[in-house]
């Protein structure tokens, strides 16, 4: 670990500004000093990913099943560095750095798998028919194809599953494009070694330099650059409104616009219907309170507003969740800016005319870190002026809101913007009760759960991490789960083009063995 | 016909401003006189569009499909004045308004069938393993929802087929999304008559009031109001660079950004190796020229740049082409905008330095409109500096690049941004030779032709109609054929639900037959 720019196989320290991470459980500032990206470096590496892209494009699905192996094993082999590394840049405790490496290395073997299965391409073929009245009918074949180099920025919170080795870059290489990737200032050291891990596979696997590169960079100038850059096809992002929102409009002021897909967080509201709460108020305490304090409250999916029917139950529960924070000696946040915002946002929620901050815990231990804090306010409250309530405070954070009862979550729902995910707690007794209300905040969130907490995210094929706007720049995407490679590939049809000349997955004897629509039916069989 | 607004089953006209259409054959004006439409109906319309999202979003499959055979059946049912007044606003020939009327009502029962089926959804189901070890697996289910009241633009060259009910209303509402289309300027009558028949339809198939509007407008304000209201949830556009590029552009700065897809056409670069031209050189002069006069030049498709190896056969087949352009006496252009730009697009190539205009044709019989003109430049000369020609002169208009070789198509096709459609011509001998350019005009393109122009585009699943910026906004879509139903759904997951409160997409039983991707594996069967 040396602080440079891994730009392909070479390595360069041009920039003369530099930071260091601290570590926020003893403030102490951590060696090395990393080095600003320059604009020539910067070019230097969309060049080289730019060269890289033929080569990506045309790779099999089991080439780039290889390369995300081989970046998998590279990963393993340095595992207790890595996580050494990242417990120093975080404060996280133990389980979830094995926790959280264990699921950026299946990540990678997940997208290793999506890409060699190749469904993801979605082919679709009409065969022609050359006698039809009163024109013939053209051989039309469609696929995604690669969009070229991406450009992905990694998160705060998850410095390996949403990073220079996480889902955005997993899933990007499973597409056919190179990557370049700017770790996120908080954990410079842990992106370098996860860099060099990845680029042993890169070379492993026999892939171009270009492939994937790896820069730092603290300022919002390095990140405009990389988006303003001619041969930046698409960026990922995850990390704060403000800043999604700014790569947004850089990208989108651009000569030709690209996508940006910046994840962006939301407060996810929990309705808790009475027969639930009233099954066992300390317990759901204790579940809320583990789902909030998960990586001390800096989880995107957070349930940070909790809607609660008013009365004795909502009384047992809150003591309940006071002792547990009472309890708490909170625990680090992954840098002082966030612990100052967490700070903010709490001071804000004091200014809102109803609120009462009813407990804060104690930190202690930690440099740089919070206390889980709790709020109320009535759904009167609430009301009056819900839009201070929308902005997240990112941190062991929750505010109940006490409703007069469970027929007015309809009402409390509709003050929502787009949400990732959304919570309805109910009995069994409850559940058809709950049906308009699911709607609703279906209207809102990319994910509705029923009794459980939406922290925790599975990485499967069927859950979406995403949602409308401000929680995301775009509602079709999501950033978690195998859906998410659809982001890096565009259409493209073949007319009448001569079978030796499509790829294989057009193919008549559709020699990968896809699932594809053929004249109106899916299936796997070849075209005769 | 009256020229008022026609806001669900009200009519109003509040506008002060007023315009007319012309017929662009004979020059007169038309009547009656369209009102632009007002902030307040503006307003009013999108409000109603809201209101009667949840019934459209809930509607079944089975249920939108009656809708859109309705409004197929109240089209057929007013054909004659329909295609009568859009004549007189276009000035198409007969046979042109016929094919166009029925790919419109085709387009309508396409998309009816792709809304029963329901396979468009994309339903993915990963079931729970409530005992996995270290935690337990959810149940997580995911399928596409309709994004809510989407504002279109009717595009001036297919009064029918891309406008108040064409491809791209027709798939909005097979999604279940409300629509408010704006009728493009130059055939207001066309739209109003359109317009008419899709409310009875929509009364006839028993949806709400608010499923269709249609709004009249001549300026940009009204485009601009249109696209910043708050409950416009996504926009679709067919026409020229400027104007999509400024509703992308108003679309992204709102406070919560929409999507704009919009279709802006291109020159769509055609390559023609040797052995297909000497095959018959006057042949493909004919073919080129039917490509090209098509809608007399008005195709987003229309093949505006032919790359040909110079030597006698180029000569044949322009002498060739010199005669069609001769003996053509033009034909009318939709609006005295577009016949202006015509022309002016024909004198800004003769500014650049090496083209020659070879031939123009002598307008006759027609008030707006224009004749075929052929233009020629050498490949070097437009290799000094390809950016004028990549500007679309819309209308019948060719420009020959006379090449060395068909070597040097490969390093031609550099130049290029995003098409729509390009096309490779060669001879069964030639096929493997064009093997990497169909690689690099795949890189731009968004459908690949081979021995085909890519006019006369095929209503299917397998066709793609869009491309990189600036062919679209979005490369992701296609706004013509099937696929262009997945603009108007996001994705959204449940995690947890009990079967009764899950879409019947979604359900256990699969109650709709659909094609989803259970636990890894693609199937029709129930979830057991």
């Amino acid at each position: 670990m040396n602080g440079n720019q891994l730009i392909g196989n070479s390595e360069s320290a041009e920039g003369g500004s530099t930071f260091n991470a601290i570590n926020p459980g003893t403030g102490e500032t951590l060696e090395p000093a990393f080095h600003e990206a320059t604009q020539g470096e910067i070019d230097k590496t969309l060049e080289l990913a730019k060269e890289a892209a033929p080569f990506l494009r045309n790779a099999s699905g089991s080439d780039r099943k290889r390369l995300l192996d081989a970046i998998a094993e590279e990963m393993e082999a340095d595992a207790e560095a890595i996580k050494d590394r990242v417990g120093a840049e975080t404060g996280y405790p133990q389980p979830r750095l094995d926790g959280e490496f264990g699921r950026t290395v299946m990540q990678l073997r997940v997208f290793g798998k999506v890409a060699k299965e190749g469904d993801w391409v979605g082919p679709r073929i009409d065969t022609a028919i050359p006698d039809r009245d009163p024109l013939p009918k053209p051989d039309l074949r469609r696929m995604l194809v690669p969009v070229g180099p991406v450009v992905i920025f990694g998160a705060s919170n998850f410095p390996l599953a949403i990073s220079v080795a996480g889902g955005d870059p997993a899933s990007a290489l499973a597409a056919g494009c190179p990557i370049v990737t700017k770790g996120h200032p908080s954990h410079p050291g842990s992106s370098e070694l996860v860099a060099r891990a990845v680029l042993r596979g890169v070379e492993k696997a026999g892939f171009p330099e270009g492939t994937f590169s790896m820069l730092q960079g603290a300022t919002n100038e390095t990140g405009k650059a990389l988006v303003e850059h001619p041969d930046t096809s698409a960026v990922a992002f995850t990390g704060s409104l403000r800043g999604g929102r700014s790569l947004f409009d850089i990208a989108a002021a651009r000569p030709n616009p690209i996508p940006v897909y910046a994840e962006m967080g939301s407060v996810n509201p929990q309705f808790v219907f009475p027969g639930k709460l009233n099954s066992d108020p300390s317990q759901f305490a204790e579940s809320l309170f583990g789902s909030v304090t998960m990586g001390n409250g800096q989880f995107c999916t957070c349930p940070s507003m909790v809607f609660v029917p008013e009365g004795e139950d909502l009384s047992k529960m809150t003591d309940r969740y006071l002792e547990l924070v009472g309890e708490s000696q909170g625990a680090a946040l992954l840098n002082p800016g966030i612990a100052n915002a967490f700070s903010q946002g709490v001071d804000q929620w004091k200014s809102i005319e109803g609120v009462e901050v009813l407990g804060e815990g104690t930190l202690e231990g930690t440099a740089v870190g919070a206390a889980p804090v709790i709020a109320k306010v009535s759904l009167e409250d609430f009301k009056k002026n819900p839009e201070p309530f929308m902005h997240e405070v990112f941190g062991p954070s929750t505010m109940f809101v006490a409703c007069p009862d469970a027929d007015s979550f309809v009402e409390a729902s509709e003050s929502f913007d787009g949400q990732l995910g959304s919570s309805i707690h109910c009995s069994n007794d409850e559940v058809s009760s709950a049906s308009e209300l699911i709607g609703k905040i279906g209207e809102f969130s990319g994910r509705v759960c029923i009794n459980s907490f939406p922290t925790g995210i599975e990485v499967c094929d069927s859950v979406h991490h995403g949602g409308p706007y401000p929680a995301t720049t775009d509602a079709q995407h999501t950033s978690i789960g195998t859906a998410g490679i659809s982001r890096w590939g565009r259409p493209i049809s073949f007319q009448g083009t001569p079978d030796e000349l499509l790829p294989d997955e057009l193919k008549n004897g559709n020699p990968l063995g896809l699932m594809r629509l053929v004249d109106g039916k899916w299936t796997r069989d070849s075209v005769s």
